[in-house]
């Protein structure tokens, strides 16, 4: 669209889940998102702390896609006049939380005025080597860390239209609301070579379009594999896959890699990692079922609060 | 309010112009600003090139206050979902534009919905010694580059409450809308051993009482040698010296050091260079005419468009 300059340092720019250039010693890594009252949360369903927590978190997530470690986070906040000082107070206090299990200090900030609440985060990193979206190989085994759907079905929570338990329903939100960055496993991915990756905040078949796009292949996703969360399984039934393939926002990781380092990750990490597929010649990706029956998923489900 | 975490890198946190930490070889900077639809800019009236140029030129003046230099800068857009793809075209235009001149490279962004345009920025940068807000020695000159209050001038011409010409109005509009950040000037000050000052966006009044407060300072400021624009002086007659002094978005620079140390950066730099007053030992900011005598502002004159 616009002719963004870039220069010799720079290593991946717009594009990737994070910016990369070459710092003196190490990798710097910088990304920015955004969460926007009625499109990310509502008021009326998630509690100040939440949004804190995840609007980092998303931050996070993205540094983690990258394989890097989180350091400084800068914040700036688009509040109502008639905001209370109580909801700001606890919009940190969530976020803070989070920083805290990763070393990451909030340095810098800013407050606006505006008719409705937008919460921005900066977040910065390093690394020693990178995760791209666009070194998936043909041949590679695409893997993904723990369950899928989970952040979709919390969504659901408040349509009314499926019946929750409370314990269902508490971990649903807890997934949506809360979710916990794959700093841990990104850094994981690179110590046992991995070169390929990408956050699934989308959905995992976006996602993965976004590294089949950047890398110029194709992928093969067998259904059956996808490790489709089991609240999620039990709840909405024939609905779940649907969750687990375009619902958006879990925040897993997703991987290519060879067979032999997906099984070395496996035994490292304390999440469920699961094979899904492999990465194909070519530019589509195809879904099939367990006879190898082409899968046609349905519109992306993932949805707005608007 | 809340007990940001800080390590040992850090310089300095929320509060300074621009957060910094000490680098493997040198400091590192960050700040974050937003502008937003109807508090900061109205569509009916500023051109997308203009809020993308002032986004970042907000962020560069940060680093201006800093001493710093550039390098980097993130932009998360939170937009209308009927926002034509020119205007964003535009916004990247006006932003490039600037970004260009200080070898800035947008490197991330983000783009959210939203019922509102909502347009951040992050800079990030360096600077081998840095100024700071709390380094204001009682006896040192208050001086400031520029003139001031042709931003708030600016402002005026949409009230219709006065009359300008269409050079007087061009030459304020451009003020507000196309602030030049003072980097160059910033980095001199830092070369000639100054260690205190800021970047002057909330006002001459409001931003020397940041620096006041930091430094445990106080400040007299002699009213008639506040370098008015000459534009201002002209039009507003008496309302001229309240927009000096407090109509803010001049992104000047203010700094104090020895009256040796300003004739010096007044030798070198290529905008005016004012001495104001000095600073005192105590908290008030004193505001004296010619004579003397007291002077009392009026309330400060920082209007949002809202």
């Amino acid at each position: 669209m616009v002719n963004v300059p870039q220069d010799k340092k720079l290593m991946t720019s717009i594009g990737d889940d994070a910016a990369a250039w070459y710092g003196d010693t190490s990798i710097q890594l910088a990304t920015v998102d955004a969460l926007v009252q009625d499109v990310h949360f509502s008021l009326n369903f998630t509690p100040w702390e939440d949004i804190g927590w995840k609007a980092l978190a998303v931050n996070l997530s993205d540094i983690a896609g990258m394989g890097g470690a989180p350091r400084y986070a800068l914040v700036s906040l688009a509040l109502p006049d008639d905001t209370e000082v109580g909801c700001v107070t606890d919009l940190y206090k969530g976020m803070i939380e989070l920083a805290n299990q990763f070393g990451v200090d909030i340095v810098g900030g800013n407050v606006s005025r505006s008719s409705l609440a937008v919460v921005n985060v900066t977040v910065l990193g390093s690394a020693a080597s990178i995760l791209t979206r666009s070194m998936a190989k043909p041949g590679e085994q695409i893997a993904v860390t723990g369950y899928l759907g989970a952040a979709a079905g919390g969504l659901q929570i408040s349509t009314g239209r499926f019946q929750f338990d409370s314990t269902a329903a508490a971990s649903l939100k807890k997934a949506l609301l809360r979710p916990y960055p794959r700093i841990t496993e990104g850094k994981m991915l690179i110590d046992h070579g991995v070169r390929a990756a990408i956050d699934i905040s989308d959905g995992l078949i976006s996602d993965l379009g976004h590294v089949c796009q950047m890398s110029g292949v194709g992928a093969l996703v067998e259904i059956d594999q996808i490790p489709i969360h089991p609240i999620i399984r039990n709840i909405f039934g024939s609905n779940a896959l649907e969750l687990a393939l375009s619902g958006g926002e879990d925040y897993e990781l997703l991987f290519t890699t060879s067979e032999e380092i997906v099984n070395k990750v496996k035994g490292a990490a304390s999440c469920p990692i699961t094979i899904i597929g492999e990465i194909t010649i070519g530019d589509k990706i195809k879904l099939v079922d367990k006879q190898g029956t082409p899968f046609k998923p349905g519109k992306t489900g993932w949805e707005h609060f608007a």
